[in-house]
């Protein structure tokens, strides 16, 4: 039997400002990122997020990012050691499990944020760095990868438990990177081509290319996103696309 | 044989701005209260002060305060619910737990800093969700607390285990509560003086009023500081002294 | 003939997190207060108002908070000295003024926000403080106030310009002070009765309270809302209202 | 007769953390670049460097950096755009003007901080938005440059008036550019080596290279330093030397 997880970043509001259909997507997903404070999210926020999560029997995962409320943790910070790393990303892994703990909820796994993510797909230190952290906070942290980057060597270096991620609405190249968003193409928006592509990553384990080449990937859990106009019509898409096919959705791990 | 603890506030430093003689204070303090980065503190200063505590023996606790690095935590947040004390409480307990893991540290009590502190002695809304965030993330945490007040009954109601505290440095009033920072006399600077009456409290478990009227405390730890000038060498006198005394100097619980 | 504003709190925005809808608010209304960066909006942020503002032919005017982007502003920051208030006051307007200078328009109000507005009403230390911070930056900028609160007592004192304002939206006690938000009925909701309420308070120069008192008021701009819900439409319909009446809509002071 | 500024940066304090010996420093200096809340100091801080400056008679300046006070504005922020950094500068300017109107005193200069100043050296966008947001807050306003950089050719072409700074303390390259604090020798020490160096510079109008050239700059300030150790004995014996030589120390533009 086939068995999936969906993931999606989820309380990413802030204070006062409200972002994303969270009641909707934890319907969606079996599994949330949940944003800790430096990029999104507060106290608060977070712990509403995973009362909602295991309201739902969501799982939840540590979603951190560079400290950076401003710019949303979109842009890069030049210049962190590997140390300062482990501690930013250890630093928001802690801050979870504690709010979780409030509400009897456990954090299961990590998967960065924004441009930590992506430094950490090219930058064998900073990928080490958030990797060790994850480590010496809890080595049972499942660590949620793209496949082939440098965070995925990293956690496999390391001994992590490795989800690999596809993503639902993204064009992928032919060494089954993604195509930059800049490039025309790299983001898809019709839900029923997005779903029925998602059925066929799961089913081949495979991406299938901008020029129409299969690769062979490993596909532990698909991102699906509720932010963007839309998006929560494909994430229901997707889930229903896979449901149709008997495909069960479960989290990766449970909390 | 007679133990007391000697705990002190450290980790104060924030980015590039230093506080505190930390290098000094922590050959002095036998348990390190922990800056958390809301009032004071950010994850590389949090990841230092754990560093040198630990290669010194010493236990380190979280020093959980108000979102406020404007005002150091100076300042009473007023309106927060319960929830959201014990969100910001949970928060910064769980983010020095897992720093602490990358140096192979853990952490072992709990004190509130500044205004939180002050709030919760007399608001027992307060000193109810700050034992409670405890409870809820390791029941197994020391809490320090002023005896008397709002937060050690909050504590004992919650079957936390309690480490009382007296001050070094300052006068308290026939009721054992400390004298407002406000009157005359409530601050001592002399460093003799403050270590004989720290020797008293701690063999005779009682501290002497400003009327002259013994009352009978428990006197688990000793707060000293070390950021006021001649702080320092306050604290060394006070060390000394119990030391001369065969007062055996331990962590009241071992990370 | 008879004039009058209509002025909006806008941008609320901050980073990534939008909030309200200022596109619709700057056609509606005459005068834009606009967030500076300690309770809302950021320099972008402030720029993308100035610039919609100017191009509508609508005033702008600072809008400052309590330092307190968590909280939106909305509670009290105690302990503040009389500088420490007008440092902030002065602070937020010139930093607006400097960003209005890169759109070359020009700002030409204040209107204090949230709790400082609040605490401002009843506080006279914090009244004259901030007063006496706008009279620092620039003794021409007309001072928005609740008629008979110490805001307005300060200003007048100080010599300011003064913008008396009604709140559309809001119930009226028999002292002409808004009817407590925890009151029932202290909000109203209907538009098409909020804009008949409007066009008689316009028109009377007066407000009627809860218990159907007319009480005479200065009413130099009524205070219309953009960021709940329906308030875009209350705001229309008070515009519309207004102008069916031949009432002239326009600003109390030009940019 | 020969004149020259001696400007330094203060102000640089942050809430309840000091940095550097402002008091000393402000009566060895002839121009404070005031830091502006972005990277260090805060309203208060402000005011209070303010205050200091006036009484003394020493001249104030913005001293603008990126939105990181986690890294003291020491990091570059990649990705800004244009607009972005006019808006942070003109922000901070304009923050700076106002609060400077509390105590009666004029912005006369701005002199972009660390990281931001940096990237403006040698990046003509970043150059040319720092320089266009001078030029929109106040045109009158002198920007410090260091000679032959973007800064400067972007002042230039903005019709601004420049400052021309020369360093203190640091070892110059055959271009005029400062030598690499990366590399050996980048950092003078010597108390009185740097004074006699100095003298030369402003009576020669030159720096001396490392491998001895003389190269011709105009030499309009001296930054001098006083937040590392020894600093403020290099300041002094700057300033003691200058004076022994008949230069006078004054304010390029007066306030």
């Amino acid at each position: 039997m086939t068995t999936v997880d969906l993931n999606s970043d989820l309380g990413e509001s802030f204070g006062a400002w409200p972002m994303g259909d969270d009641d909707a997507m934890i319907g969606i997903a079996t599994s949330a990122n949940v944003a800790c404070g430096f990029h999104a999210g507060d106290p608060d926020i977070m712990r509403n997020t995973v009362r909602l999560a295991k309201a739902r029997g969501v799982s939840i995962g540590a979603h951190p990012g560079y400290h950076d409320l401003n710019g949303f943790g979109r842009r890069p910070v030049p210049g962190l050691t590997a140390a300062e790393i482990e501690n930013l990303v250890a630093y928001q892994i802690g801050a979870l499990q504690a709010v979780a703990a409030l509400e009897g909820h456990r954090v299961t796994h990590v998967k960065a944020h924004g441009a930590l993510s992506n430094v950490g797909c090219v930058d064998d230190m900073t990928a080490r760095a958030i990797a060790a952290a994850i480590k010496a906070v809890d080595r049972d942290l499942v660590f949620v990868v793209l496949p082939n980057t440098a965070l995925a060597r990293a956690g496999e270096a390391l001994g992590l438990r490795l989800a690999n991620e596809v993503f639902a609405d993204r064009a992928y190249d032919d060494d089954a990177a993604l195509v930059s968003r800049s490039q025309p193409g790299a983001v898809l928006h019709d839900p029923a081509l997005i779903a029925q592509r998602v059925v066929r990553m799961v089913q081949d384990r495979a991406v299938v290319s901008v020029s129409g080449k299969t690769i062979k990937v490993a596909v532990d859990t698909v991102c699906i996103h509720g932010d963007t106009r839309g998006a929560v019509d494909i994430a229901r898409s997707v889930r229903a696309a896979l449901e149709a096919e008997g495909i069960t959705l479960a989290p990766f791990a449970r909390g």
